[in-house]
C-alpha cells in the first residue's frame, strides 16, 4: 500500500507534508479549465446569470416570460444550429491535454458548474474556491446535501489526478456537520490518502475559514470504463 | 423504533407493501412541483435547451459566441430588473403548500434541475424518472457520480416527507455499482425505512429496468435549520 496520510487524520488543510506520495517535488499547478471571458466561456457565463437571474425574478414578477422564453429558445435553435454531431461532439470534447472544459463542476462551457477551479499543492492536496447562489439552494439559505456531494465527488477525482492515478467512484460518504451557507466564500479541498492495490482511498472537505461544513470519503476503482454502445 | 422495512433489504423497487409505515393506507402523489410550460417554467425550459446547446456546439463551431453571449447577458439584465430583493425572494420562494418550484433537482424554476418529478406510492416509497443529457455527464457518456448524488440525495429527503417526517442530511452513502447512462430513461426511487426518535433512515436507487446503477443509505436528522444572519 501506498500511502500519503499521516498518523492522524487528514484535517483538510493541507497544511502538513507528507514524507512520501506524489506531490512532494511537484509545484502547485492548476488541475482544471480556467474561464477566458471569450468565446464559448463568455456565453456559458452569461448562461449561468440567466439561470440565476430566473431564480431571483421568480414566477410573480411583470417580466415578460413568455418573450423570455422566446428569446432563450432561439439562442438555443442558432447554436442547435452550429452543433456538430452528437457522436462526433463526444469525441471533440474528451480530446485535448486531459483538462476536461465541460464537466458539471469545474467546466467553463458547462452553465451548470458554479465552477470550481482546482489547483494542486506540493502536499499532494488540491483545493479551489467558489461560491454557491440561489441556483445551488437546499434548505432556506444554505446548499442543497446534493450539490456538496457534487463538488466533493469530483474534486475527490481530481484530487486522485493530481496524485498520479485516477479510477470511477465506487463508494462516496459524506458527512453533513454544519449546513453549508449561500453567498459566501467556500474552499473545497481533497487529498488521495493511499493506494491499495486498484483501491484508491481519497478525502476531502468543504469549509469557509475555520468552519469545516461537509466532509467526504471517497472509495475509487482503478478501471477502464466501456465507451457506451 | 417505528421502521417499513422488510426483514429483507430493499430491492429498490417499490412493489412490497410494508406491514406498518405511514405510506399504507395514503394515495399515490405527486410529491414535487410540475412544469406547466407556460410563464417562467417555459423560460426555465428554454434556458435548459441553452445550456444544453451550448454544450453540444461546443468551442469549435461557426457560432458567433460573442453575439450568443450578449443575448444572453441581454435577457439577464432584462431579468434582474424585474426581480425583487434577494430578501423578498428568499420568503417568497420558501411560501405556499410546502412543494418547492426552485430546487436544483425537481425544481421547474431552476435551469439545473434535469428535472425530476417525484410521485408518492402507497407501499411508502417514492419514485420518478429523468433522462440526464450532457450538462450532467461525467466519464465518457455516463452521469457524473456526483450528480447521482444530487438526485439520491434528494429523492431521499423527499421520501421522509412522504413519510410523514423530515430531517436534514447528517450522512449520505453512495455506492456506484455500474456506470450510469446518459441519455437514457431512469428510475429514481427512495423510500424512508425507518425512524428511530430524531433519526431518520432512507434509502434509495437509480436504476432502468432491472439494472440498478447506484443505492444510496441516507442518514437524516430531525433538527430546524436557523436561517443565515
Amino acid at each position: 500500500m501506498t500511502t500519503n496520510a499521516d498518523a492522524t487524520p487528514w484535517d483538510g488543510h493541507g497544511d502538513t507534508v507528507p514524507d512520501d506520495g506524489p506531490g512532494e517535488t511537484v509545484p502547485e499547478d492548476r488541475l482544471t479549465a480556467t474561464a477566458d471571458n471569450e468565446g464559448i466561456d463568455a456565453a456559458v457565463a452569461a448562461a449561468r446569470r440567466v439561470i440565476s437571474a430566473l431564480l431571483h425574478a421568480g414566477g410573480n414578477t411583470a417580466a415578460e416570460m413568455a418573450d423570455v422564453a422566446d428569446r432563450l429558445d432561439a439562442v438555443a435553435d442558432y447554436l442547435d444550429g452550429h452543433a456538430p454531431s452528437r457522436e462526433d461532439r463526444m469525441v471533440d470534447m474528451w480530446s485535448g491535454e486531459g483538462v476536461t472544459r465541460h464537466d458539471p463542476v469545474t467546466g467553463p462551457e458547462n452553465a451548470i458548474a458554479p465552477p470550481l477551479t482546482l489547483t494542486g499543492h506540493p502536499d499532494g492536496s488540491v483545493s479551489g474556491t467558489t461560491t454557491l447562489g440561489m441556483a445551488y439552494q437546499g434548505p432556506p439559505g444554505y446548499a442543497h446535501g446534493g450539490v456538496s456531494a457534487l463538488l466533493l465527488d469530483h474534486s475527490l477525482g481530481v484530487a486522485n489526478h493530481w496524485a498520479g492515478t485516477s479510477g470511477i467512484t465506487a463508494r462516496l460518504t459524506l458527512h453533513y456537520r454544519r449546513p453549508t451557507p449561500l453567498f459566501e466564500e467556500l474552499t473545497v479541498r481533497a487529498r488521495c490518502t493511499a493506494v491499495d492495490g486498484r483501491k484508491i482511498h481519497t478525502e476531502g472537505t468543504i469549509a469557509a475559514g475555520d468552519t469545516t461544513y461537509v466532509t467526504a470519503e471517497g472509495l475509487f476503482i482503478r478501471k477502464f470504463v466501456p465507451l457506451p454502445s
